[in-house]
This record gives structure tokens, sequence and C-alpha cells, in this order.
């Protein structure tokens, strides 16, 4: 088994987070599958994904105070192992855990994702609770200085056979309630202060233990880390041990954040490959942040969007939507669901990038089999801007070609690959040749 | 009450860290105070200071993996406050904590001490205690991101009124119990890994409150930072909040430990005052390590042992024998007890470093009551040198004068002040003028 | 000959540089040290000093581009030595260099102090002109790779018996003129971009070849080193070679730099001592800049003029103005020239701080001879404060006692100590006891 | 003209440093050219070049002292344009400069190539010569405060216009010679002693100048960029404007070296693309350093030679030759011929790493095209190795299959991929299936 096949193309899909944050219930995640299964799963979406929290009774409860409430009350099992909080959750009651869930959203003709944290949990350190298949307890399998520093929960795990044993004992319950798809959080960049490398990647050993604990299950279960910025020196690192993984801060709908993953892109374009997806993190459009307490439509405009989209996709990150997917706006769901620009994703595209300003990007691919070039026209300044670019080294074909805009279906012969274009601020020209 | 009254000189004792490491009992302490209060007293040692882990179950039982247990079993009141383990202090037992110990040690004519983690217990905050005065339990006083990087004991206190509470509670019933020196660990640079100064001195408000719960008690309880190296960049810091912070790492009996001294004391020598004093730790001698499970005689010899404390006495560092004192040999007794060399700790000495290289460092300082001059010539090579010194310009004083050997007591009359002397490696001449 | 006993209190006089940048010339000197043996040097100012590029041909012709024009003609001797430029300094003429001038600063009363850029020309070095008393050209002294961040004029010196031979050869030169003070530029820190520590101490071997090369002369130059900030860790080493050290970068008339002097005073506050002066910059007071293109009158208000006088003094930084003085206002006048504020320049008054906050300090010290202490309470906020300060304990006065307000002169008997004032934003109270 | 197609597969050839350091000759130069079109160009060795300091008098002279004479007279025309010493490169006299060895090289069948230092001669900028087609001197195109650290010839250029001319005045002169390779110095990485991202990519505007000089020529000229290691963060600048970019500091003939290139070249090998190559250095075989003022013959053994070969091959690096290539030994020669080994240099090849540990590291490699697969298994320890590796998951074939040994050309047919093999310390298996 190798996991690159667990994903040939960029997982697409849905993540509770931006919508619920801590507070996801299992009525809001089939609400959700329901629209994906009905209006996106022909496009490609498939993975429901359950962010983080799922175990925790308060979850939520003290919103004004604290994001992640210290010392909280966790569902957990004899063994340490945390699941899911069956208020929220009604059908893991008597130990079923996200079994039936998952089994709903496989109807669905979906796949199913958990998150989970880094690491055991406190509390089952403290109790010194037996770890299955191991004789040594949680006290001695958990590093007691090793914490994520935005999250209370856990503590990180040593790299034992115990340790080992641990993670084999997550992972093969969550094979068995049937995950398709697991994100590990505070394991990817795991210092948010002084981001030094070593202190950042001082907990790959754990990526490692989780990679071989999925190995072990026999199901291909899609790994992805988080949370960024990865280390570009490590990328051959995270190639071999994980599917996907963060190579930002969190993203939010934010302009400036948008135009910033320019520079990142620029930097990983040559990562993406079979099975290794540097991660762009999930897109913020819609209706986000219900779960936060402040809920509001997504600032990003329909052209931001439609830059987001055609760089996510021709740079060949995975696509995660961050919405309410029941109340998505139509024009919203037309840029995530453009056959056209999916299909740049392919990692056999290889993007390149053919210059970039302070006030435009240039990226283009080539699909070899179609011998089909998708140029990508950014105009990533603050004003309408009469871009030209001159194309004639990257097209390697005899005039005259056919150009393609991919929004408005226009199809025009032309013999000069010099190309004029008036393009809106934070929009993109995308144009097949 | 001014903090600086509570210590006019450099403090003077003994501390148990370096003969019992976790394991000191009861009748340890009494052994080494009464030894302390029939031989050393009347140079001025004075505090028996118990240190690391009194409060700890199964202290030192898993020497071979672990110096500190994690999440081993703790004694502590209703109140989340760590008591002394009975087992190995009986008379604690019934709530009487180190109160009787310290009345002993009193009667002896000596001040008691103890050590303490920054923090407060992760098993109070779990255990969701309550904090003595407050109307908030410790899970909500306890920082679950803030943890000492070696031990497992503690979590940090947050900022609050309740963090202040917290504070309060232990340091009030230190006070009731006697306790006349505390000296807090990891609180000093509690950044082992990598050090800058933000993450170093990231637990400055712990100190503070600290200082005012001593403050509050009204006892003039001497505090001590732990461990080094304090940052020279904040000592207006340290000068302001305690009387003691360690210039350096653990030190122990290792000549390039002692030698890199010259190069800190250099450092912070203008840093000396009343109440003020950078601590250059425990002088490891005599017979050690018994609690560290290789019980070994002090690897310094007695040149390096008079290097040692003529440079801690001309600092003005604080004197903190870290050896089994039953034990100690006259040579190493004959040292510590110089009443010359003692003498020079006076904080109104003010040291001055005339020259250091590779190989020979020569201090200064100058008693102007006595109308005296110490002048300490130290070959830190390792080979024997005949030194010469041009005093001229230091010793203010018309010629002829007379020069007194502090070891030999021999004096001599000269009218040149070039001095020439032969001196063993790791050795000092200690001449009075 | 001791270093320390060439400035036995922080050096007070005037320096070119704010008023005239790189333009000054013979008239302009007179005419500024005139001014100050009339009105200034009864207070203690005496030092007249030439600051950057009183070599350089063309300095300030093409101001718009280039503070330091690069490759621009330099007067130098056969030797390689910078010489004045005889246009602007006619007396220099015929090879007499700054003596005439030096002569006639010292016939007012005053002394007269250069300022020189570390290292040998660059000029010298391509011309492989000889040094004198050396074997070896100027090609052979140069450190090719040594180089000043923002000045084009000088290589580095090679730290060999030849480059010693070329610091004594400026040097003995400077003495022969009658020089009294050199500030060395481009020496204290000599890292204007990533600052480590390692880097910006790198040319520390220059230091000691000039205070060799000072002590050589048997003149007691005053010796100071600039730019700041100089590195706290290295105190030790400026205090062995230096009289003064710059604790920061260029300070001008701007209060957020003000505001930032208290805290590296109180970094710097224990390093003064009798010929050790941690140096606080020019005042940036009166006419500033008409050498920079802009004249332009000081910022700084008379609270703040005040605020800085009084921290200055306090602290014990040398004071060197930096105003045009023949048009100097009388209120920035009286500021400058109060003689209890003067007063407690003395490095024996070791002044401490009581406290720091973001609006308030309060800094205080002790005359002991006089058994009189002065109370500076700061209000760096900005808005007026009534301030409430307890000084029971900083006071070791029997009570009552008499308080004098150093601005009005008026005296009140107390038997409180604590001390309520109001205070306007920026200003400071300055109170004798 | 796009510069990506100057070098469609990994530049091949022979660089004078390793051999003659800075006193390499015009008759040394056609001497080791002869070899090569006698005995390598069938092999795709192409390019000779001259490296560092043909311009220099008296380059090599001082050896004991300099590896680079400060101030040492270098050989300039008119326009500050360096040009080679005549009395090594006689054919040079009379202006001709490079033009007459370059015709030479060419008629041989080979390329011409040079190496240069960033920037402009410091000479040129303290004697203000005037720029080819600019109206400013060299004393304004120069940089002052840019310098290379390890090297005394240039100053940095700035980013003007004028600036832009000096690049292109030399570039053109080198097209007019017939210089189809550059190697520019002290540009990749221009901080050898902090490198912090920032400083060591601070002069990147002088690689986009030089790359427009170079594509203003219309001659396709390889640009070679020196020392590292390049910064992987900018991976996509070096792409966008140099073919090659050194990845290690200077690589020689050390194990630890050799070993430290698994690390590199893993970090690294996404970032081969036609046109496009992380260079790992010369390769340091044969007899080195008689320049060096101590000629030796390589260290490395027969193992480590196949070893380096290997991994640069599969890696896609450049190969430029480090030895005195007329006395090449046959072993040698040999192991830099193989056909098999240099057709794994295709940029289509895309290599992997499967694993690597301290002790082992297995690469492959697909030709697609002839549906090929390379497998090189890596022995890196310091003792024989019984390797076992199982290749079920990395050869995507229907067994059984045939594999071939590259090095006895031995072939046997297997079905099972599980391959057992014992490999010589610091060896290399390679196998085609």
């Amino acid at each position: 088994m190798n996991k690159n096949s667990f994903a040939e193309m960029p997982p697409m899909g849905w993540n509770s987070y931006d919508y619920y944050d801590t507070t996801v219930t299992e009525a809001d995640i089939l609400e959700n599958a329901e629209y994906m299964a009905k209006n996106l799963s022909r496009y490609g979406y498939e993975y429901v994904v359950v962010d983080i929290q799922w175990y925790a009774k308060d979850a939520g409860s003290r919103r004004s105070e604290y994001q992640y409430i210290p010392f909280g009350e966790v569902c957990m099992d004899e063994f340490g192992r945390l699941v899911p909080d069956e208020t929220r959750f009604p059908s893991s009651a008597g130990g079923a855990g996200f079994g039936p869930l998952a089994e709903k959203i496989h109807e669905m003709g979906l796949k199913f994702g958990i998150h989970i944290m880094r690491g055991i949990p406190r509390e089952a350190a403290h109790r010194h609770l037996p770890i299955l298949n191991s004789d040594l307890p949680a006290s001695e399998v958990a590093d007691p200085s090793s914490i994520c520093r935005w999250n209370p929960d856990m503590y990180g795990v040593k790299d034992t056979p115990e340790g080992q044993a641990y993670y084999d004992s997550i992972v093969s319950m969550y094979a068995s309630w049937g995950v398709d798809f697991i994100k590990c959080d505070d394991i990817c960049n795991v210092n948010n202060t002084s981001p030094t490398e070593e202190n950042a990647f001082s907990r790959a050993h754990e990526i490692i233990m989780l990679h071989e604990a999925i190995m072990k299950t026999g199901r291909p279960i899609v790994f992805s880390l988080s949370p960024g910025p990865a280390l570009i020196k490590y990328s051959y690192f995270y190639e071999k041990y994980a599917n996907m993984w963060r190579i930002t801060d969190d993203f939010w709908d934010e302009w400036p954040l948008l135009k910033n993953m320019f520079e990142r892109c620029e930097q990983w374009k040559d990562h993406v490959d079979v099975g290794c997806y540097p991660d762009c993190d999930m897109l913020p459009v819609g209706n986000l942040g219900k779960g936060f307490g402040k809920k509001w439509k997504s600032r990003f405009t329909i052209s931001e969007i439609r830059t987001m989209m055609v760089l996510w996709c021709m740079f060949g990150s995975p696509l995660m939507i961050g919405a309410h997917l029941p109340t998505l706006d139509m024009g919203t769901k037309t840029l995530l669901t453009n056959t056209d620009v999916l299909s740049m994703r392919s990692p056999n595209l290889r993007p390149k990038e053919f210059y970039r300003t302070e006030d435009e990007a240039v990226w283009y691919c080539r699909d070899e089999e179609e011998n089909r070039y998708y140029v990508a026209i950014f105009n990533i300044s603050d004003s309408v801007r009469a871009v030209v670019c001159d194309l004639t080294d990257v097209i390697g074909k005899s005039l005259p070609v056919r150009i393609k805009n991919i929004w408005t279906k226009e199809v025009v012969t032309t013999s000069n690959l010099v190309i004029h274009r008036t393009i809106e601020p934070h929009d993109v020209c995308l144009l097949e040749f």
C-alpha cells in the first residue's frame, strides 16, 4: 500500500471549522453532507470533515473567555481514547463512536473525515489510564513537556513502542469507524511564537508514528497536517509521510491573506505531486463564523473568490469549503464548480509562474495530453489594470491559435500572442489556448 | 519594608541539592544543620535550604529513568498547596508543614529556606481544587500553556487577581511555617532550549507576584531566582523584585565551568548591591551526588576551591555550600571559612577587573573604611605561570606599602608595585595592601 | 596614566553635528566656542567637538543624494592620514592640521575634540601609501572586508603591529595638534542591519588599538565611542578601554526617542563610574539641522528638555549640546545651566529607579557627603497626572524633613513622605530632601 | 528567447578552480580542453570554464598570506571592465580579450565559459572611470557598502539604469568574445557569516540585471550562480533568472561533505527542471590543488566517486569536473563516462527518494518513454551492509521483471521485488528494471 495512492488528485470537500468552530453537531454534519451529495459531489467534492473538539463536553460554552476551555471535561474511553460527545453526536452512544455517522456519509456516496489534536489527552496521563495493547499506562506515553501552545487538551507522545501503541490504538479505532481522512492539528508547525525551524519541526516523529499507524490499518486514510506554515526545507519529509500539509497559518476571508498566498504558492509549486499536496487551507466563502459567536458573510468579493479558485486549482491545492453549505449563494457555488477551473488541479499539469510584481501575477500550466494551455492573468493591485502580456515564449504553438475565455466561454482566433486585457482589481482573467 | 534590607550581605548557607537531589529527608536536614551550627555559623553561614521536590511521594525512586517522575503523586492540601511528604518529613504530619522543622533550625540559631517550582500543581488544576481566598478554582488560575521544560509538576500562573491569590496563599503559609528564604525555580530563565530574551523572560510577572506575596507577609523572606543565566539587559528588574538571581546554568565541579564564571562575573560585577546579588550558584565541594545515585568526591582541587572562593567573595555572590556537611574535609572547610576572604563580600567593596586573558585574570577591590586593597591574581591556565603585574595605577598609596599574602599571612614591605608571583595552575594569589 | 583620570566627571561640551552635519567650518567652530566660553564654561561645559568629515573636499555638496559622497576627494597627508580641508579650515594650511584651531580653543579656556571614523582611508589603501614608522603600506594595514555600512570613507584596520603603527601615527598627530577628545565613529556598534552581538562587536580590537595609541601619547585624551547601542554584555570591555560609549542609536528631538531612554538608562545605570560613562548622545536643542539642508527649531518642549536634563544628569551621561549656540534661546539655556541639576552628575551619587510604568518613572539618588537626596518624578504619559509616591522607604531620614523644589526653589517641611504632585505631560518634578 | 532553452540538460564540462585556483593560464586551458575534446566530449562534456581572477596581475604570488591579494593590480579597459591578464593569456593582447581563446575552444567542438565576481572593480570606482553607454562614472555605479566578504576585488552595483549599463557593457563584451557560460560568484548566497535569508539574498537585483544583460546579447549564455547554499525559499527566483545555482558551500573531496549532499539533494530534488538546475558543485576527482600550493590526489575512493556520480546524475545536477584532465586516472574516467549513469540526468526523470537513514539511502527514478526504472541503493555508513529493500510499491510492473546491475551489466529475472544486496561502505548499487 502506497500512501500516494490514497489521493490521486488534491482532495475536495467540506470542513466544519469556518462556520461551526468547536460547536458542530451530528445534525449539522448531516445537513451539510446532504447539500454536498446533492449539489457538489458530481464536481468532485467528497470529504465531509468534522473539525476540532468533537470530544469536548462544554465546547463553545465560554466563548467570550476561551476558544478551548482549559481542563474542561472530555469524552474518553477506558483506554484514554477520545470519543465523540454523545450530546452532540447522539449516534455515537453506546461506544459506537463515529461509526454510524460515517456510515450515513458513505451511503450518500461521500467520504468521512475527522480532525484530531496531536498527542494523548492530558486527562488520560493524569489518570494513568491503560493503553490498548501496551503494558504501560498513558502517564508513561505522554511527554509532560510537549504541549500545544494554543489548545490545552493533549500532551505530545514519546517516540517509544508504547507511544506507537497509543497511536495505533486510536487510528485502528478510526479505521473501524470508517474514517477516510484524518486532519491532525498541532503537528505541521508546532511553534506559534518563535518558529525556528528546529522548534517548529520538533514533533516530526509523531507524523511518522501516525503515518505508520494508518498504514497498519490497511485502510486508505488520507493524512492531512495542520497548521502551517510548513517548512519548505522539509518538503521531502512531508511528501514521504503525509498527503497534505498546510503552507500557511489559518486562512480567512481577507484580501491581504489571499494576496500573500501568491508568494507561498510560488515557493511550493514544484512540490505538488500525486498524493502530495501543499495545502492552502479552507475556502472561507458563503456564511461563516456562527460557532465563533459572530456569524458573518464572507468578506471575499466574487472577484476574489475567482482569484482564489484559479490560484488554488492551478497550484494544485486541496479544496476544502469552509462555508455553511445549505445557505451557499449561487454566485459562489458557480465559482466552486467551474469544471474548466477544476480540471487544472491535476498534479500532472505542473504550473509555472510567468512573472509576479506587486500588481500583477501571471501563471500558466500545460495539459500535455490535450496539448492545451491555461494562462491566468491576475490583477492583484487595488485598481483596474490594463495588462499587456507577451506569451510568445510560453505558448509553444504555431500561430494562429484559438483562445477561450474560461468565464465567458468566448473563443477568438489570434495570430498575435501579445495579450491585452483589462482586469478588475483582485480579479483574474483565465484563458485556454 | 524594603526587600533590600532582607539581606544586607550576600546570603551564606547550605543547600541540599548537590548531595541529595530530590531525596532529602528531615533527618538529613537536621544532620547538616547541626554541623553548620557547630562549625560554620560563626563565619556567617546561616541558611539551611531544602531543595527540590520535598512534596513528591516517590521522589528518587526511578532514578535511572527520571530525575522528576511525570505524573507522580504529590502531597497537597485542600487548596492545591504543596506540603512536605510526611514519610520523609515526619514532623510535618497533621498539617504542620515545615513549621516544626523550621523551629528546630531556628533554635540552632540558623535560618530556614525552601525551594519551590514556579506555578501551581498540575494536579490541582486537573482536579479543579479551590484557591484560598478566591472564588475561582485552580483550573482558572493555571495557565495550561505555561510549563517547565524539565520538571513536570506545575503549570504557570496567570497574571490575574486570582493568580495573585494563589501565590499569596502559598507564601503566607510559608511565612506561617517560619520560612526565611525562598528559592524559586523555573523563573529566572524559563527557556532552556532557544533562550531568546523574550522567551526566557516571559514569566516575569510571576516574579513580581511572588515578590508582592512576600511583602504582604511582613516577614523578611529572602527571594532567590533560579535557574540562570539571568539576562543582563533586565538586571534592573531582578534588582527591583529579588534578592538573588542566578547568572549561570547549574554550576558543578568542573574546571571549564569555573573558568567560564570569570566572564560572567566580569559582566555582572557592577550589579552587586545591598540586597541585590547576582548568584554564582552553589559551591560543589566535599561529598556530592548521593541522591543522584552516584556519590562522588568533588572533582575540584584545593587550588580550584581557592579560586572559586576568592572569585565568589570578591564578586559578592551568595555562598551556598553544596556538600554533605558532616563529612566535609578539613582542607575545604578551611577555605570556606577564611575570614579575610569572606570579608571581601561586602557590596560596598565594588570590585574591578584589572585585566583578563585566556591565561590570567587580576581582580581587585578596595575597602574604603580600612583603606585596604585586596588584589587577586588568578592563574586560569593549565600550567604554572610566573605572573608579572604592575599595580602602580591600581593601588593609590604612597610607597612603601606593606603587602600581606592572605594564605600564608606573610607580610612584606615593598617600594615597587610591580608584583612577581609564581602561581600554580587554576590557583590564585590573594594579596592585601 | 589611568584613562579613568581623563574624565572624573561626565564630559560636557558642544558638538557640531546636530546643526552643521558635514559642513562645519573653522569660523563656525570659533563662533560656537566663543559663545561657550562666555556663557557656558562656568557651568562645566568645556569640550568643543568638530564632528564628521572635516577632511572631505566636497562635504555637503550633494545633499539631496548623499550625506557622505562615495569616492569623493579627501584631504590626506603622505602617510594616508586624513587632515582638515583647508578650504573650510584655513588655519590648517601648510601642514598645521587642527593645531592652530586647538590653540585658539585652548586660549578660550576650553578643550578641543574631533570626530574620526574607525579605520584607514580607502584611498590610502588603493594608493598603497606608506604608514609612518612601518615597513608596510596602507594596502597591507587595511582590511578590505571591513567597511562601515553607512559611510564610504574607510577600511577597517587589521589587528597587527602595522595596524597599531597606523593608529599610533594618527593619534600622535592629534596629540601634537592638542586634541583633548576623540569621538570615534563606526566602532561601538558596527552593525546597523542585523545587530547580533557577535557582528556588532566584531571590531573590538580597534577599540583596544586606539586606546593604546592614546596611552602612548601621554596626553589625557578622552575617548568616546559611537554609535550605539552598545552591548550591555560587554560593558566591562567599554569600561576598560573607553571613557564614553553610546547606549542608543542617534538621538534626535522626538519624544518617543526620549521616552525610550528611560529603558536604556534603567539598564545601564549601574555601569556609570569615574572615567566610565554610558552616553545618551547629544542634546538636540535650540536651532538644528542647517547642514542637513533643512534648518529647524528643536521639537522638544521646555518640559521635555527639563525631563532630558534631569534624566541625563541623574543617570550620569555626558552632556554634549547639539544646538547652534549663538542663537540659543534663554529658556533652553536656563535648563542647560541649572546648577542643582548639574550637581547630580557625579558618578558617586549612584542613582536608583524607584519604579517605572508606561506613565510614570521615579528615580532618586543620594549625595552621601551632603546627606542630600534628589528625587525625580517623571510624567512620561501624554496627559497631566496627579502622582502619588510614597518615599518612606527611600528617604532614610527621620521626620520632619525639608523638601526643596529644584525649579521653584520653594522649600516646605513635611512630616509625611507620601508625595502628591500634579505634573504636566512629559515633564518632571525634581525635589531635594 | 527563453533562458531555459540555453541548457536543456544539466550542463557538463570542466572548471579550472579545483586544480589551478587563481593561477590558470591559456596553455593550461588549452591542454585540458584538448583532453576533453578527445576523451570526454562524446559523453556530453562540453564547457571549458576559466575560473577566478583571470584578470589579476599577481594572482597566486603570495599564496601563504592570501588567496586573493588585496588592492593587487587588475587588468582593466578604459571602461572599468576587467580583461584577461596578458601575461597568462597571451592571445588576449591588443584588446582581444578571451576572443581568440574562445575561438580555439569552439574549434575543438567545445564551449567556452568564464567566472566573474559580482560587481564592478573597486579600482574603477576609485579612479572614477567612465561606463560604456552611460553618462555616469564607475564611482556612481558602485555601491560602496556592498562588498564580497572573501574577495577584495569588487563593489556591488546599484540597482539603477547606470548599473544596468555597466552589466550590459561587460556581458556584451563577453558575448563578443564568444563566451557561452558565465559563472557569477558572490551572488547566490552573499553572506558567509550570519546567513540570514534576508542578508544572503540582498543582492538579488544583480542576478536580475545580469540575466537581462544576457538576454539583450541574443547569445544563449548559460548563467550559473555561486556560491551556495542557495535559499530554497527563493527557488522560484533562481528558476526565473538563472540556469544553475549552487545548493552547497564549496564542495571538496571529503566524505562528510558528500554524505551531507544527500540531505541537500532531498530538499532540492523537486526543483530540477529544463533550464533550471540546482548545482552540487564541481566533481573534485583526479589530481587537485596545484594552484593552492599543495597538489594532491583526490581523497575520494572509487566507491565514493561512484556514489557521487549516481547521486549527481539521478538528482540532475550539472557535472563540472574539477580535476587536472591530462593526468586523469582510468578508474575515475570510467565512472565519469558511464552512459547508463549519465542517461539518468534528464530533468524528465523526476527522481524520488524511497527512504534515507543515517546508514542507507534509496533513490529511484523512472524513464517513462522507455518504461524503465533506475534504483540506487546507497550505503552511506562506514561499514559493509547487507541491505534489504522492498521495491514492490515502487516498481509498478507486473512480475517477473528483469533487473540489470549497471556496473556489472549482469541481468537477472526476478519474481520478487524484495532486493537483497551487500554493499561496500560509501558505495552504491545501481539497478535498472
